[in-house]
């Protein structure tokens, strides 16, 4: 068989032989900006020209700082089909991590949303590696700015060539793109993505039984591109040809629902928090999302209650998945067998809220205290360890956090699961937020997600508080619903937890909060959750 | 990212691990034979176990001379994921070819179903490197046979260890399986197929959008198992756990009736003959084909007239693709886009006659007889070049054959086809089929498809007669349903043509025939024809 090597120019050429008639839209900063795969492949082209014209070389990195946009869709492509380096800056990072990332990196030209201009001239003076900041927005012209060497990016495309040949000698293990996990204690740790990674991880996304996209398909990607590769949406839906809709900067979920119904979405992706948002605004306005086939949920487990809302009130179903920035991200994804149609509802519950199955292509376990081999009994909790041909071999120069992370071949996730009868992995907990009661282990999300259930709470968190006989045990944060405040006691919600979980496991203590933290990617911050109640 | 290799371990693994209580079902020589992928998979490892036992060493060849059955799928897991090579034996080719490909691949083992016993009889004392003779059928009691030294393949199993431990140092680029082309001229061509291509080939025929399988499908592989891989089936089927049935030995249109219905087997494939049969007896006795959502139609173009008979008259879309043996084999399928919708019913049925759109992964391009790039304009025709990782690279020690169809890093297929502005290739012909008459070019093959529209006409194959002036010309020879035979003249044919076609295409001359005669693989076989008829 020839030797041809898996790269982004596979999916980039593909898209525009076939489907040049397709649609890219963005919410842009001026109003709705429409344009087709044909236009879009052009200004691939433009976009290459210029990176090359300021004198980026094969193999260098290019960041983003950006929202979900047709530009960062461009630049998505663009980048590594030229051979250089992606590397999507989050936003929200603070600003001590976003110089580290950035001077890390070494990234050589930053591309940066206008609105987010701030975040980098507050930074500028500390990045000893960027030659060039390019300014994205509606227009040529170029904002009032401190940065230096600045550029506009819709006049460099403008000026730039649209013809260029993209090359065919790249090697598939050549990195692609790059992405810093969001730490909570110490700096970021970088993950590469070579075209090897992507290339395949977009292939098992691609199939039926995963995300399945198809160019009948309409996509917004609601996950933040900086994220883990929008969970590898952008290259998967240009790859066979979807509909792709952005939103742009600064989204809510009214917007969201709004651009859901007017451009007829069939699939989105997204963290729980943003799922929640929506079903607040959902539950009041009335939204045509008739278009819908599923909302994939990842990033943190999805509360059962919160998917049965979406069925109940807005017949819409959730699709759980689970991945992490160290695994491009796609690992696993919660779809029923065709014979559970026959389970009572309530046990197709007990998969769906699962986190799924393994994708074609990698190969998971769980592992005890010493390494042994767990059984799929759907009890056993243990460290779910993950292996296959895009999972995260290293972190990016940083021997250190790779030997603690990646040992004898395997990716040890932190992430403490359990594993059925069906193959299905269910994730109890981050090891660190595991609650260690008397030499038994007690899931702070398995509680979480019971306590979401009862009908006054919008959101609750449990962590461990020190304990001098059991070591540790659970204290509930719930933040009641506004409705709610005040007049619901510490005792209902012990009460509604008897008989859901043993009798050992109830929470020491229930603390109303007003707010629970989040990460900068929207997950409950536990760390910030212990510094303020503990 | 890891360096962890594509092999077959990862669809035989995770099908154990996912679907162990899913079914395979095979039409048996005593009955109908039910399993699941539990048991499967156990007596893969008892099968590992077997051919250790036999001697067979990691690299070697196993060859199969089998019908569509539950063993031979064990066949193709177990014997690549151990390490070993499968080399599927056409059993419709002639002694010498059959001597020829054995003695070439040097296999040393041949399972082979007890059916075709007579086959390999005939030949054995010419077969140089084969040791064992395995023989495969219901029971373990061996069968009467001059082969030597022969097993019962139930034996071996029932006897081997049920457990066995399948390497992980498998390279991805080592060979899996191999099978010869089916050659109208010279001696067979052997292609083989790595790990790796398998592994992506199959990743891509799960996409949607492509063959999506699922495990919710119900699969049956009509297309024959030593034909191509049977299209990846055995291997995508198993990788996502769709229930699999089996025909068995000799399958008319009658029993692949029946087991459609009795299975509600929801996709299948095989070349265009086998759904002329399955029309003609669906025609006439009422089967239900409810469960059905397409028949994947491949190895030769199918008739517009047979694509509408099958929506009109069973309410089944037929799904036209194409591949062939050096491309493992799937490089194109054609589904209609979404914005295809809108246009009249006609104007859908010009582009599912199509072979269709590019699998994700794969290039293709038509040059001229120069070697330049031709236009997508839907006319141009050119010979069909493809390249990918899944793309025969060379011909199994065949320096000579590889020379001549691998060249520039490109497949020549000797295919002439047409793309159109939508990115639909269409074949217009084998190289040596199409017609030259006075400079320009006749597609054969489209003007068999016109023919095939004329209510009168079952079969029709169109071939080049030597011409003084104009080089060549075309002449039809028709095959016509029993009822018209003798009540349709060679006018009526040429008039049913004109204004279907420009005058001068039009063929010198209809010859009625009884019978076209057919490949090993169900095609036209038009070399046999010419010798028959000019």
């Amino acid at each position: 068989m020839m030797n041809y090597p898996l790269t982004t120019k596979s999916i980039l050429e593909r898209a525009k032989m076939l489907y040049a008639k397709k649609e890219i839209v963005c919410r842009d900063y001026s109003g709705m900006f429409r344009y087709n795969y044909g236009q879009f492949y052009e200004r691939t082209c433009r976009l290459a020209n210029t990176l090359e014209g300021l004198g980026v070389k094969r193999g260098e990195r290019v960041a983003t700082l950006a929202w979900n946009t047709h530009r960062h869709l461009e630049l998505y492509l663009a980048v590594p089909t030229m051979g250089c380096v992606l590397h999507t800056l989050n936003l929200r990072l603070f600003p001590d991590q976003l110089i580290y990332v950035i001077n890390h990196a070494e990234d050589r030209v930053i591309m940066v949303d206008q609105d987010l201009l701030p975040l980098l001239e507050a930074i500028k003076d500390k990045l000893t590696t960027v030659k060039h900041f390019v300014i994205m927005n509606d227009t040529a012209e170029l904002p009032q700015t401190a940065l230096s060497p600045a550029h506009s990016y819709e006049k460099l495309l403008a000026e730039a060539s649209p013809a260029y040949n993209f090359p065919s000698d790249l090697d598939e293990w050549s990195p692609a793109a790059m992405c810093y996990t969001t730490a909570t204690t110490g700096d970021p740790k970088g993950v590469v993505y070579t075209h090897r990674a992507i290339l395949l991880h977009s292939l098992s996304c691609l199939s039926t039984d995963m995300m399945g996209l198809s160019e009948r398909d309409t996509v917004m990607a609601v996950v933040p591109m900086f994220h883990a590769n929008a969970w590898g949406m952008p290259f998967t839906a240009t790859w066979t040809g979807s509909k792709q809709v952005f939103p742009g900067s600064r989204p809510d979920p009214a917007i969201l629902c709004q651009l859901i119904q007017d451009e007829k979405v069939t699939m989105t992706a997204g963290v729980p928090t943003i799922w929640m948002g929506i079903l607040q605004v959902a539950e009041k306005v009335k939204y045509d999302f008739s278009s819908v086939k599923g909302f994939i949920c990842g990033g943190s487990a999805i509360p059962l209650a919160l998917m049965k809302a979406y069925d109940e009130k807005l017949g819409v179903p959730v699709i759980h998945a689970y991945g992490m920035t160290e695994t491009t991200p796609l690992v696993t994804l919660s779809r029923t067998k065709s014979y559970m149609d026959q389970w009572p509802e309530d046990q197709q519950y007990t998969i769906r809220v699962k986190q799924g199955v393994v994708a074609p292509g990698l190969e998971l376990k769980i592992v005890g205290e010493n390494g042994e081999d767990l059984p799929h009994d759907g009890k056993t909790m243990g460290e779910l360890l993950i292996r296959g041909p895009w999972i995260a071999g290293e972190y990016y120069k940083n021997p250190e956090k790779s030997a603690e992370c990646m040992k004898d071949g395997w990716l040890h996730t932190n992430d403490i699961a359990t594993i059925d009868e069906e193959g299905y992995i269910f994730i109890c907990d981050r090891t660190k937020d595991l609650i260690k009661s008397g030499g038994e282990w007690i899931s702070s999300v398995d509680m979480e997600n019971t306590i979401m259930a009862h009908p006054a709470v919008a959101e609750a968190a449990v962590i461990a508080m020190p304990h001098e006989k059991w070591d540790e045990r659970p204290m509930a944060c719930v933040v009641l619903k506004p409705d709610y405040a005040g007049k619901t006691t510490e005792e209902d919600i012990k009460s509604f937890l008897d008989g859901k979980m043993a009798k050992w496991m109830l929470p020491d203590k229930v603390l109303f909060i007003e707010e629970i933290p989040k990460t900068s990617v929207g997950k409950f911050n536990k760390k910030e959750l212990r510094k303020l109640y503990l």
